[in-house]
């Protein structure tokens, strides 16, 4: 049984292979797929978009949805083996998985990571308890990484360019934010564009913004294996001159990981990093996108946004479609049901 | 493309025509005309028979509706344009207009004023910014005006009287509360009994409860074209004399808005504004209703309420029939699909 | 018109037809009862499970479920008759009920105890209101009872014995936990146990965690009725040897309700009283459970838990299954429709 936890798990053409049924969804085709199914859309933190679009998805698709609200990460599972819970933690994950598992056919799993040790969140705990223990399929919707993103970002890409993106030009840009953020979209706009054989540059105000080993080694894998190639750079001009594709994020330095006060300086270097009309004509007339939600003239200038090069909105429409895809292949693998 | 945003931008004869569809869903009569189709039901603020009503009306036309709960006043949606988002707001609402519009069919929104400046609250502009920016109808949920309150009460009244209700005494009737409200309830009143042609009093403790001109001046117009009339009285043994239909409300003075405690010695002065028998022998046997929720022996005492005047229940169980309308009339706008 | 209140109100040849039942839709039986129907599902306090396992068990049958949170036990509901609601309660369930139940063919509701007064919590207000004043049936999702648990509990006994639990000697033993709780599961427990015709004893630290009479005395009337026994008991050693089921829970001793810190000597003389190999080691091979959530290690040894005499968690998958059953039975009765 496969879950979707990350595309790292998923080849080239398997994921083609979603992108392709997504697209199919978009121009009109219907799926009774999840006929009489469910999902369990679970949240340890906040989500509009998300949850809508898994809700209608289902809906669409004859399933249905419940939305399971954990209020923040407050949400008390344990998920360690062997503990004696007598904290705040009423529940293990090894019960209410197995639990969800009897009443559902898929479960949905958004769980940020808490910003205290990044070298226990690194390995993702709570969603791979989750994937351990329950007896149906797990998909990820965003955790330290955010495959569906990654999937409605590459379906808007490849209706934007009419074809794979491999030999592009790809520019992961860090921008501002008042707030150090999750890495996660970032991974996944890496793990994405390096499997689909882009030449990706990342772009930080200081290489303390590196992003984790983990999907570094993983982009360099992915690229040494399927062509492409991966990059870090501090070099604005240098990074924008001829770029194809443009990808805004901003995140915290790992290095400071719960200690922002101290990342301060090297967040103050990027001060300039928002995405402008004359950044934009650097490049090789790029499209340029970010997952929302997106503080205009902070991260985008409004006259990026409201150009015809940003591609945003698709990609965030693009998330019913991709999602439906997922869930389908999730619910009739093993054979017709 | 038309929006529910006010019965204002709707004629008589359009809103009878809801009505009496209301009617035939009352009836039994059933419909799939939301089949397939999705709606989404913003809260900016706490509901239960709304998102109750909506979610199952939905349903029964073959339809379905995700709720999407804002926390209070609180959700980070910018709908100024051109700011530089570096505050508490996270998404524009260009941004989330457009993508909720690619996953749902409907949009409606709830979203009460906020208590701190009527100047610019008066224009409704998170509502209004969505039903500029979505691309599928938006239905207002109430703000400053609940029009689908407005089209439940209606056709309770037709039900009760078997007809129109021109040339009717209607009297709206300030009424105690211990906190100052919104006068979206009321508003909704004075516009639909106008558009109706009644013959309307507005009582209130003093004229600082006068509602604002942009609702008393659609509602002297409506009669000016449609018949009726519009008074603002502080006389409670004129204004209960002879009244056919007695409607409650509480809201605080616009003066004082924002400033609730020099309103204070004006709420003062209607402190036996509660409905009781003894006003409600003034009338000619008039029917009484209230909005839900409504504190017994605070705006009305228990034997009004549990009187045969009292239709406030089947007032509140036309929310679903009138919804059901509504939604229906916007989806199938534009012809068949 | 029934509600599913407590199992009280159900004889043993009603219920054992609800438990046939659910094992019909366990074992793969489809049914449309709910087609076209709604149920609301009001919650005064948190769920993941149950409102999980009644929205899919609802749309299972072809109908639609409404999740009303009222987070925690403030919504401001006034269920007493007559009272001037000047307070915090904005509305009465006079109206909250009747509008309820013109909108959806049931309600359901999970209302805590307050831990304030016993003597008035007893009576399940709350609930106990809504039932009289609903226009449909109602269904305890737990209050001071948790009677859709003792479905579940009693189906999950009947698929590991093969057949009827009378004459079995079972135990309901107290067990720790950091903090007093609620009765419900005990005092459901206790019914059951005693409607089916166990033997039933209670193993608690002190008699001060004697159960309420109101439950005492039905379980000692329904085995006078149909068989069995109900004894209170201190001896853990004599409380566990030869029993054929362990049922565990943790409560607060109600001659302290409100007042726990004057509890804490009588809880600390129960400090030893989790469940683990040694004292299962007493039993007839006894089967083990615990309605879920359930702190591992505290109240039950993960050694147990993990054994295959643990049954928690087929209940836990049996409340979709028998809450479909009673759904059904209600929304059926009174002939087709």
């Amino acid at each position: 049984m496969r879950h979707f936890l990350s595309t790292e798990d998923w080849s080239r053409n398997e994921l083609q292979g979603l992108l392709d049924r997504a697209a199919a969804f978009k121009s009109g085709v219907k799926s009774r797929s999840l006929e009489g199914k469910s999902i369990a859309l679970m949240f340890f933190n906040p989500s509009l978009r998300t949850r809508s679009s898994f809700d209608i998805g289902a809906y669409q698709l004859g399933g249905h949805a419940i939305v399971l609200d954990a209020k923040g990460a407050t949400w008390p599972l344990e998920f360690s083996d062997g503990t004696i819970m007598d904290g705040s933690e009423e529940e293990h994950v090894r019960e209410a998985a197995r639990v969800l598992s009897s009443y559902v056919d898929l479960i949905a799993i958004r769980c940020f990571p808490q910003f205290k040790d990044w070298a226990s969140e690194r390995e993702d705990p709570m969603i791979t308890a989750f994937a351990k223990h329950a007896t149906v399929p797990v998909i990820n919707m965003e955790t330290i990484v955010h495959p569906c993103q990654e999937l409605a970002h590459m379906l808007a890409l490849q209706e934007r360019t009419g074809g794979p993106i491999a030999g592009k030009k790809y520019l992961l840009t860090w921008v501002p934010h008042p707030k150090p953020l999750n890495t996660a979209v970032a991974n996944s706009s890496l793990l994405i564009a390096s499997k689909f054989g882009a030449d990706v540059s990342i772009l930080v105000p200081d290489e303390v913004y590196r992003l984790d080993s983990r999907y570094m080694d993983s982009a360099e894998r992915f690229t040494a294996e399927g062509g492409g190639s991966v990059t870090l750079t501090t070099d604005v001009e240098a990074a924008y001159s001829g770029a194809d594709v443009v990808y805004a994020k901003s995140w915290g330095a790992l290095p400071f990981y719960g200690n922002w006060d101290e990342e301060a300086p090297f967040r103050a270097k990027g001060a300039d990093f928002m995405i402008t009309p004359e950044k934009m004509a650097l490049t090789n007339n790029a499209v340029v996108s970010h997952c929302l939600p997106m503080r205009r003239n902070v991260k985008i200038a409004d006259a990026v946004v409201d150009s015809p090069a940003f591609m945003g909105i698709e990609e965030a429409e693009n998330r019913l479609h991709v999602q439906k895809a997922v869930m389908e292949a999730l619910a009739l693998q093993g054979g017709a049901e």
